[in-house]
């Protein structure tokens, strides 16, 4: 999985993702990972819903996976966050 | 799919989920269904690791899907909404 296809979805509106996607997609990206975590997965999901329903409508959703990932925070512990990663196929 | 396996992931603590799912595995449903819309997604996933990681380590992360679901607004619009289903098997 290279990582161009990998598309971070943080704090950013909805739309600023789901319009990196799509561009994705028109340069030629067949496959292309949604990764998000803690309370961005919802969005995440949003992304992934409103490109295959209005933007790019051959799409597929692939496999989506949930994990928990370790984080170091500000104070030098670590957090668990759980993540998840969202395939959208051609 | 009966409704009795399905937990609904709404704005309850984490834990208060979690604690709903260990409780209808313990009682021996062998598949449980978490469901959630909007921003309970993230939690649903927080809830989907934790009671695999922690509580029932023989669980496996089943089917997961993703959808949106029109809601009908207050106002009597509708509204779409991303929503998500986990599935936890023994």
């Amino acid at each position: 999985m290279a990582d161009e296809n990998v598309v971070f979805i943080g704090k950013k509106g909805t739309m600023a993702y789901v319009l990196a996607v799509v561009t994705q997609m028109n340069q030629g990206s067949s496959e292309v990972f949604l990764k998000a975590r803690g309370k961005a997965i919802s969005r995440a999901v949003d992304v992934a819903e409103i490109v295959r329903n209005k933007f790019v409508t051959d799409v597929k959703l692939g496999k989506i996976e949930i994990s928990t990932e370790e984080i170091t925070s500000n104070e030098g512990g670590t957090l668990k966050v759980s993540a998840i990663e969202i395939s959208l196929k051609k």
